[in-house]
């Protein structure tokens, strides 16, 4: 089999959203669509991949040299030995053939949500979700029968800010979240804690975490996490500069609240670097690489394979963003939760058809591959794009 | 003032040139123009930038997310206090809007090339060298007469390898230089031993450095370092992967040769935890971050500042690449030395006319600007870029 062609377009999906870091007024994101000649109910199988989110489209790399790359590939080495399925190890490695190493900036979104789509095609050759297939190859079949899920949400609203924060969160927990997160250091503390506060009353002791987006110098961090070490805050995120990671462990020396981050490291190397120097605690702290974003499952892989050499337990993962791909992941591995945009008219929010939050978990999808089909908003752009 | 237009052009310069790492037989590079509204000698004054090589073109960050911000920026938000000029910080600033931190990869070639080219119109406003007004402004007006350089090359040669390699270094010798690089662990030890002893014999002992180019591990390394130590290297560079800092810190504490690395790390955030974990020595190692390729000059100064606040002399640094550009900083901030590729015909190799090297040493071109008019072949893709 082999694939016959590879299509790329950048969507715009800007919104008024802010963080403590950046604004979305601009932000755009790939889709991408690999064909295969493999028929399946007398169509080709085509593999979809979606950006995640923050770090802008990815479509100038993959046009300019992974999907050349890919094309120009004898179909040999980019498939299994039985040559019935791509082999996305194979992809992955003619995908990155004269890349240096070093540099994981937009390389490793670009070669990420090709690897998605690549797998997406993959599983749905073999006619399984993809969360079942990544279970079965790496996993020795075990599944959980729930993923545990969180809402991230709680960006900062013009006008009357915290009503509309706990009108925000009552509908999470109405749709059937218990684990929120908000968004913090984007004003002065007063009003972070004023946030803080407006949101436990809702959402409760232990399942509200907070993210930072980099905002805090040691000196804010110190004081904000002071100011919260009695709200069992669920974990307190990205504190400081994703690659400040002697700030970060000297945080983890002073303050027990546990802490999450690594949205902001895009490969192996760089995840190793915060394990081995960002005194990060393997009994309470997150890791969050986002697969899309960092070189895909095949790097995931090699991730997680660190992670625990280095005495982590898997669990500890709660990879960012990522939206049905970070989900077959998490499911497929048995990672600690998947993050979730709550809101289903986003692109990357919600869940496909069928899928509904409880008490916090969700079942993954059944549909063969990544389930995209099953997200009507996002599926009818897939659709064009593929014909 | 401001900015008119801003043009970009992605140019092949593929080559059969390999390293241990890549090969370059589908290598591209970025050409910029930044047209201004200011007029010298009746013309518009138009900086320009050409990509340190290795890494690709970086015109689709450009085009995509740079350059509209710059574009749409207010015309004061970029230039200095009098606007008279423009101020590469405010530009630097205005680029990077909206960009999350950390993931320092293609974005930061994209600003470093759009950073060299407003350098360069901000001297050609101001009339005089770059490296000249460098100093006066960072330097208290200190220069260096004469700029170390040194000759990197010795990539593999089809056929007589060893022959066509000393021919090479024997063309070096004769354009000047004493210092020069050859590639090593793209064979065998057996071939890296021999490369180096027929090499030796031309260049003589203290004068020869040698670039593995990210390809040994562990064990390789430490033959490598253990079978060369009497061998007088000038410097062992990018032995390990370029994040595995603790290999590097490793390799430090059991070799005494000097080593170099940091070509592939992109920001200030990448090599202050190479100088916290790395083990380099601050008596004898080098830092090479690549000026053009880690966004830049205004970059670049937070470096230097960086490392003399963390006990390093600028001495010790030897940025990688950067052709012109490179050569402007060095000259400018009093940095270790400049590498510079010797032939000629290759658009990022050689010097401007009149500028030629005297026992290792260059003077720095005195024509406005970073002296691309003064390189024929690469003036001619600038300027039909401008027109």
């Amino acid at each position: 089999m082999r694939i016959t062609a590879i299509h790329e377009k950048t969507i715009g999906i800007a919104s008024t959203m802010r963080n403590a870091d950046i604004g979305f007024d601009e932000m755009t994101a790939s889709l991408i669509a690999v064909v295969t000649d493999v028929k399946r109910d007398g169509r080709p199988v085509v593999g979809y991949g979606f950006d995640s989110i923050g770090r802008y489209a990815h479509g100038a790399v993959a046009r300019e040299r992974l999907i050349p790359r890919l094309l120009a590939a004898d179909a040999k080495a980019l498939v299994a030995d039985d040559g019935a399925n791509l082999d996305p190890h194979r992809c992955w490695a003619a995908m990155m053939r004269n890349e240096k190493l070093g540099g994981h900036g937009e390389r490793a979104g670009a070669v990420g949500v090709l690897d998605m789509a690549i797998w997406d095609a993959v599983a749905k050759i073999e006619g399984k979700p993809l969360w079942r297939l990544i279970a079965e190859r790496y996993r020795g079949g075990e599944t959980d029968a729930r993923v545990r899920v969180y809402a991230a949400g709680g960006h900062y609203h013009p006008g009357d800010d915290l009503g509309a924060l706990k009108d925000e969160l009552r509908r999470y927990r109405d749709l059937g979240h218990t684990t929120m997160k908000i968004k913090v250091g984007g004003g002065p503390h007063e009003q972070d804690m004023a946030r803080i506060e407006a949101s436990l009353a809702v959402v409760g002791h232990g399942r509200l975490a907070v993210d930072a987006n980099a905002a805090f110098d040691r000196a804010r961090a110190d004081r904000f996490l002071t100011a919260t070490a009695g709200f069992g805050l669920a974990w307190v995120e990205e504190i400081g500069d994703p690659l400040d990671f002697a700030l970060q462990a000297e945080l983890a020396a002073r303050h027990a609240t546990p802490m999450a981050t690594g949205e902001n490291l895009f490969s192996c190397a760089d995840a190793r670097n915060l394990l081995r120097y960002g005194g990060l605690r393997a009994d309470r702290d997150f890791v969050q690489v986002d697969i899309g974003l960092a070189y895909g499952l095949v790097e995931y892989l090699r991730i997680v394979e660190m992670m625990e050499a280095a005495g982590w337990s898997r669990r500890r993962c709660l990879p960012h963003a990522g939206h049905l791909f970070s989900l077959a992941v998490v499911a497929g591995l048995g990672l600690g939760g998947h993050e979730c945009a709550p809101d289903p008219t986003l692109l990357f929010g919600g869940f496909p058809a069928g899928v509904t939050v409880e008490d916090g978990h969700v079942r993954p999808p059944e549909r063969p591959g990544l389930g995209f089909e099953g997200k009507d908003n996002l599926y009818r752009l897939m659709r064009d794009l593929a014909a």
